[in-house]
């Protein structure tokens, strides 16, 4: 606590903050606007960094944010505030330029994620137990509303894969009911906002993601051998099954961990997916959502993220093959290139532009920082099991 | 000056903003990271209006930019500087958290725009008079390289439509020579960068854009009918003429504005863009190049800019038809809506995830907000004849 409070003390002020023996933070970024910073979560002990991209530093710990394996994160609109998502049910608020928690509330007792709505002024969050979403102010972190994803004789559902959708909407899935629900807080004035529900969508949706465009929610099944498809442009939406039985006639391998859907790559007009218990990717048509191919990986892929300004995608993998990440070219989907960063390789986060790629290597302590043209590692920094990274670019895309 | 001086003292301490007589900024603003900020460009005044996109508020004027007509602008990776571009050879850099003009220099005689690149440490002017691009240090203004654009006889060629490309690249066309130049700073240690010619490319290529993900250059062709697009992900990289004779047989009329390529929008795997010299959007396909369709439109279309996550695409109009702005459903080619914000709108940037949109109207000295699910007018600013808007979510995109 005490160093928090330290620097809460000139976090903004201008003077130099020592935050870590060998690392002085300059006086302009002391001060300067977020959009360079990014945050790094310690999941082993329930604190972020927060790092600059430009100066390549850490320059400051944030603690106190309860169990943040398998926490996300999502910012606010004017890039100042991130709002953590813990797997304890808290929900955490740190401000990046006091560099200090702004606020935290435990909202569930197990929580998988959350968005917040293209306005900035709603925080949603996807709760395992007792299940539902719950929706926040950004602002005060106050509850707003419940939404109960009662599936029938009292019993909610487990709610994932939710996403910011544009007109201050948010779409997830229902796992335990194999919905998917959109709940319309266009005009919401409090109690219930507007439910659009999709029942018999398919065994067990465990995950979502929606393009870049802000069209397509994309939910991939555990249940089943398939995926469901909505386009949310159309008028009525129609869910639609793609991808049916891509598995078919082939023994499933077990799954040691669930691929993140949120990692979809969208790169010359193809998606490129992790295939669930599968040593592959595969790549669907962004426009037919038909198959267009498929990638043999070196594992389970877990993240399959585009590096911005290039036909090439990133794959990390599960354990127990997650100490290398593969590089494919989305046009011929061949791998391109292959490294093995270290133990462990959690995440990836690139630069807006995609010049550098920042990579958590949670049982080497480390995150690594490579450039893009030739894949070389220009940069190391020190981290406590760092698993995901986030960058403040994130605010201003949909589905963030 | 004055006022600059003034509120550099407190920009950044906390201490509530007093700018205009009806506006106070408020404290957590007033030192806030620059994420919701943007910049309104006060062309005949020389001076920049920065705003506040989240309270819909102005919150300071920097004077003393020069002349701004037809000026332009691009952020700094960390979003807290704006680079201004003024057609009298002036680049400005303002601080948005002091607040104040942090340098100036008056770099050629006539300029027509520019660019940051991907890494941010490099600016690039493209210039009328002496013709040719100048290179400068983001930090400190200093002049690296000028590239001369000599074509020949010591003949220097006007450039035009300068973009960013990843990989440390600029972009841009030879208007005089009808040639597409892509300089390469990747590694560049001083003097002369790589330079890659694609001479022939056509007659007086007068603006170009580059696409979102980085990949596709297009020019437009004032002096022949027709386009060219370079796929820069291909290697070698072959120009390619694109809608050849789309006006074929029918009188051009005459051209009161050129239209702008930057405001060129990806939508549903089509791009739609200005027909020069005509009452038409033409729509080409993202994949192929070829023509999709035409939509007939109210005037000579200037900027046609996508509204993030939806189908539609915002157009406005050259004089003496520029008093309107018209909304285009890429999915159909049709017009949803038409409306008539007031004398002269020329320009309108979204907000990042679409939800609103700012409208300059320079003849009513207004700027106005709408919301983009029912285009209805939420709110209205007065500003000295506004033209362009530029919000700093630009920061993180390519070819912002």
């Amino acid at each position: 606590m005490k160093r928090r409070d330290v620097l809460a003390g000139f976090a903004c002020v201008g003077a130099g903050a020592v935050l870590f023996s060998r690392q002085v933070h300059s006086e302009q970024s002391a001060c300067a606007s977020t959009g360079a910073l990014g945050i790094i979560v310690e999941r082993a002990t329930g604190s972020l960094l927060i790092v600059d991209t430009i100066a390549r530093t850490r320059i400051a710990r944030v603690e106190g944010l309860g169990d943040l394996s398998h926490a996300s994160a999502v910012f606010s609109r004017d890039a100042r505030y991130v709002f953590v998502f813990g797997r304890d049910g808290g929900l955490s608020k740190v401000d990046l330029l006091s560099r200090t928690l702004a606020g935290r509330v435990v909202q569930a007792g197990n929580a998988i994620g959350g968005a917040i709505s293209d306005d900035g002024r709603l925080v949603a969050v996807s709760n395992y137990e007792p299940g539902g979403v719950n929706v926040f102010d950004a602002d005060t972190l106050a509850p707003l509303v419940e939404i109960a994803a009662d599936v029938g004789g009292g019993k909610r559902s487990k709610t994932v894969g939710l996403v910011d959708a544009p007109g201050r909407r948010f779409v997830y899935t229902l796992y335990d009911a194999g919905e998917i629900w959109i709940a319309d807080f266009a005009g919401w004035s409090g109690g219930p906002p507007a439910v659009t529900r999709f029942p018999g969508v398919g065994k067990q949706p465990y995950d979502g993601s929606i393009t870049g465009d802000g069209r397509h929610y994309i939910a991939g099944l555990f249940g089943e051998d398939g995926l469901v498809q909505l386009d949310l442009w159309s008028d009525p939406i129609a869910p639609r099954r793609i991808l049916d039985g891509y598995g078919r006639g082939e023994a499933p391998l077990p799954v040691y961990k669930m691929p993140h859907l949120e990692g979809w790559a969208e790169v010359a007009g193809a998606i490129l997916l992790p295939a669930v218990g599968r040593h592959e990717l595969l790549a669907i048509d962004a426009q037919t959502f038909g198959e267009r191919g498929r990638v043999a990986t070196h594992g389970q892929p877990i993240f399959a993220v585009a590096q911005p300004g290039s036909p090439n995608v990133w794959v990390n993998f599960a354990h127990p093959l997650n100490d290398t990440v593969q590089i494919v070219d989305v046009r011929t989907l061949k791998v391109v290139h292959t490294f093995k960063p270290g133990p462990a390789v959690l995440h990836l986060e690139f630069t807006p532009r995609g010049n550098e790629v920042w990579i958590s290597v949670r049982d080497a302590d480390r995150i690594d920082i490579h450039e893009t043209r030739h894949f070389e590692k220009i940069g190391s920094l020190p981290a406590q099991k760092p698993s995901g990274i986030f960058f403040t670019s994130r605010a201003h895309r949909i589905g963030q």
